[in-house]
């Protein structure tokens, strides 16, 4: 009988139809029993006799995969692949499958709601009432501002969308390819990552975590912002330099920042001494419509795959060339 | 020379071109010295010799404007007239002036970010993030829920129009009017306070505070609300019983509050008690742009009038009615 580990929490918490396709299905399921994001030896000694994979953002590793002697197919609940060795896979046999489309939504509606709590530092005025602290805090409308988008793949348009909607005068936006189809329906500047860090109100992040992106925005970076500038990151933990970060608003730079994605999660750190430092337990994707979604198209791969079917949504060749030519 | 007391604070802060137009025309003029909302009393001693005053949202009533025997005009930075006691200002030969489009994009945008930052509980995982706790909490998107919203003014309109911009499927209104023209523009259902009590996953109120508002949503309203209904009031303190709401959330019921705008100013009392329950300092009209404009339409009139001109937004006969019949 197929075997299914689920490394994912919560899984089939809002809608248990994913569980229930497997069970339909005939196929044995177990959910991550530790309730948290797996740690690479705790996953190692989990997988060992699993056919497939339901993934988090947990990192499966060459470690992982020589344990996983019956491992055919990781099927990633989401969009991101730096958890996944791609090349490790590929030398182990084991073909990878997500769910591109299905996190943009819910990712993007709260990158917008981030950017409106920071703009009005609604979250420092939160802080201050339950505190008994009363102070008017002036803030700034997206009709004031220049606005950054790094990355302008399936999340970063919809942001910028949403952002237009707003009435937002100018977006700079930035990507290693400019999109410029997508001038021709909203006017944008395509500019470099420098000149984002120099002239943007509010710059946020929509990119994968490559060897590339790691570490991209450090000290440096950070203090070519305005004094008054926000960030958000809702897209990978390591792009932004959580450190850099923590100090850098420490000394007073920055007027906000918004941080959903952490270098190690569950997050414990620095950032959390800092009142107008927003943060969130990576909850980009959790609107129940999106997250059910995405559970339901991973889950619908595996069953596919184990039933004989051919795969509907493997990763692309160029996602394994990004990792080979550490893009 | 003419005098004018500026009650309203902070002013003149983030611009300062009001004071400008009071100094290029001669006209004297005193901010607060108390540097937050004064009470009758305060108001009553300090204005005794001013012509003119520029007008938060304090009482001025007519014990006030009894002690003010040089008043002549009230201009209001802001919309509400809750505060004014029309009819004294009547009787005393007052006039009385308002900005009533200036704040509404402001306070629109506010709107916005609260529903989405309730919908995602961002300030509750910010709040446990900051205290080193990691939880990842389901949320949902406009697109997915019933918005309700009761007063559909300049602001709930301009409300209503970003929500659809959002995709959200139903939009529940309630007006003492119905505004069957922008039903043109939107697919609205004009329905009664006590279907969208019923039916709505987030309330927003966009009402002027009178007879017929005051303590319009007590406990019986918040229980007929569904369990994990949310609720906005970014309009006056007191259309909420707040004593109620924090009672009925302390009970469990409502998945989340963002309160704006509280019976008494600073606000200190039990709804900082509950985590799920989002405060701000009466910061909807705080936006630099919109603040600004209000200051300087309010200013304006101060300088349209005392030098002989004609006031340009002169408070409509309609709300003196709405004053005198109680509504």
């Amino acid at each position: 009988m197929s075997k299914v580990l689920i490394t994912t929490v919560p899984f089939g918490d809002k809608n248990r139809l994913p569980l229930e396709m497997l069970e339909d299905a005939g196929i044995q399921y177990l959910i991550n029993p530790y309730n948290t994001r797996l740690t690479e030896e705790q996953l190692a000694d989990l997988v060992t006799d699993f056919d497939v994979v339901i993934a988090g953002t947990e990192k499966i590793t060459d470690k992982v995969m020589t344990r996983a002697t019956n491992l055919k197919l990781i099927s990633r609940v989401g969009v991101g692949l730096d958890g996944v060795d791609l090349l490790a896979a590929k030398k182990h046999g084991i073909r990878v499958s997500y769910t591109p489309e299905a996190p943009a939504p819910a990712v993007a509606e709260l990158t917008l709601g981030l950017m409106l709590t920071l703009l009005r530092s609604v979250h420092v005025s939160n802080g201050q009432l339950h505190q008994g602290k009363w102070q008017r805090i002036f803030g700034r409308r997206l009709a004031e501002i220049t606005v950054g988008v790094i990355g302008v793949g399936r999340i970063g348009t919809r942001v910028l969308r949403r952002t237009r909607g707003f009435g937002t005068p100018r977006i700079l936006v930035n990507d290693l390819v400019p999109n410029y189809e997508l001038s021709r329906e909203f006017k944008l500047d395509w500019v470099t990552k420098e000149q984002i860090y120099k002239e943007a109100d509010i710059i946020t992040l929509h990119l994968p975590l490559t060897h590339l992106t790691k570490n991209m925005i450090r000290r440096d970076q950070l203090m070519t912002m305005k004094g008054d500038a926000m960030i958000i990151n809702t897209a990978r933990g390591g792009i932004i330099n959580e450190r850099d970060l923590s100090e850098v608003m420490k000394s007073g730079h920055l007027s906000g920042a918004a941080i959903d994605v952490f270098e190690h999660e569950p997050y414990v750190g620095p950032l959390a001494e800092v009142d107008r430092c927003l943060l969130t337990a990576h909850m980009g994707s959790m609107s129940v419509d999106c997250r059910t979604r995405m559970e339901i198209e991973a889950t619908d791969e595996a069953v596919r795959f184990l039933t004989g079917k051919q795969l509907a949504s493997e990763v692309p060749l160029v996602e394994y060339d990004v990792q080979s030519q550490g893009l």
